[in-house]
């Protein structure tokens, strides 16, 4: 049976977030991953399951969200696409389809994931709110200086235990993760964006990771804290938790082999 | 008494236009000038009435909108800013005041007004609507070539009777303008926007230009089918009027005397 793997762009400011969330006693929540369950359904003609890369949380955007999903229905990736993308709502655009290897899971095969956060302040134009993209940005009043920001975001760069950098965690599981690269760059007098890529990442880790740098960029602390708030291994260490909007996915990259140009037959 | 010239933002999406619109027997319709008069109403304590430079359409959005209004209250116009800024919807931004002759006339004093029109096609990177940007983007799914777009654009530059570029025109006003310029750039390979800045527009006028431009980027029609659309002076002849939403208003230029820095006293 063919599986299929999608890259799905949202905006995530009217949807609960990625996962499928039904409370009971009440309608269930409006969430990208059953949007896209039910488009996938009609097109398709038959129950599919989409399992998604990420689950990004109420109000972060995706740009290279990845979903899978196995279906007996032979459909050429491109007439797949057309034909999401007709039906789907205005927030949620598929970009592209490939046919990858049955057993291809779009979490555990995931090899490298980045991320950006965009940050409108008040800076050389003086302070006004965001308007045309204040739904993809996050407003901070305070002038930041993104050259220290960047001198500061160096020290994540490498494998640490990033526990400072996630909700109080209980699991068992490891909270090491190797960070590849992360810059802060101005985009504009009064807007910056941080680019964040590595091979995982933990709860609210970049929204703590943008919080953190945006207390260097305000001059509250210097760039060279970061090495003590790694070390510290202790949430209340690090800088606030940004709000949601400002975040959005970017791409997954997974081996090369997982995707094939084939179409099915 | 003191004038008080703004200059407005807002995303149009969510507004019957500029105009105040209270149809009878219902509630008044949203627009922008209603909300701002409301909002200025409670920074100064007083019934006041806002005039705009532009009636902007349902749908489309302003950068630089330029409004005026007269109050007995002497405010220092950053804190006017500030406090407009803090009780308006997060789609109306006020960028700035300054206090100006009590004789000032944002419409008859306008001297130059520029537009845009932003357009997202199929281009090179295939045919996907957009996302993001999808509320200030007008789509069109076939490719436009920009270049032969921009030929065509020089022919309207000049001063000529746009009676072709208009809806039915029954007044007895001059149908006669002067475009100063008028260019298409590629912003991407799926994106380009238009620049129209002249001394004033016709109903519909830009709207109706984008959809003639659209014609030759089409390849439906050549560049230097302009004169002889012009020449027919006749709506037919000219290409489709496009949506709302690619259209925004940029600039509107005064005379240098209509706004001083000293706040009233």
């Amino acid at each position: 049976m063919p599986r299929y793997r999608l890259t799905v762009a949202y905006e995530g400011t009217a949807f609960h977030g990625w996962q499928k969330q039904h409370p009971p006693d009440a309608e269930p929540l409006r969430t990208v991953q059953g949007v896209l369950e039910e488009t996938v359904r009609q097109v398709v003609r038959e129950p599919i399951a989409v399992l998604g890369a990420s689950r990004t949380d109420a109000g972060v955007h995706a740009w290279g969200q990845v979903a899978a999903f196995t279906t007996t229905r032979a459909l050429p990736p491109r007439g797949l696409v057309r034909g999401l993308n007709a039906r789907l709502p205005d927030d949620v655009l598929v970009r592209g389809a490939v046919v990858v290897d049955e057993a291809f899971n779009p979490i555990s095969d995931a090899v490298r994931k980045a991320y950006r956060y965009r940050i409108a302040h008040g800076g050389a134009g003086g302070v006004l709110r965001p308007l045309f993209d204040r739904r993809t940005v996050t407003f901070a009043p305070s002038p930041l200086d993104p050259v220290s920001m960047n001198i500061a975001a160096q020290h994540l760069v490498g494998t640490h235990d990033f526990t400072s950098f996630t909700r109080l965690h209980h699991g068992r599981e490891s909270t090491v993760r190797t960070v590849d690269a992360c810059t802060v760059l101005a985009t504009g007098p009064d807007r910056l964006r941080i680019d964040v890529s590595g091979n995982g990442f933990l709860y609210n880790m970049v929204r703590i990771i943008a919080g953190t740098l945006m207390q260097v960029g305000r001059g509250h602390w210097t760039p060279d804290v970061i090495p003590a708030v790694l070390a510290a291994a202790d949430r209340v260490a690090a800088g606030p938790t940004l709000p949601p909007e400002g975040l959005r996915l970017e791409w997954i990259e997974y081996p090369p082999d997982t995707g094939t140009a084939c179409p099915p037959s």
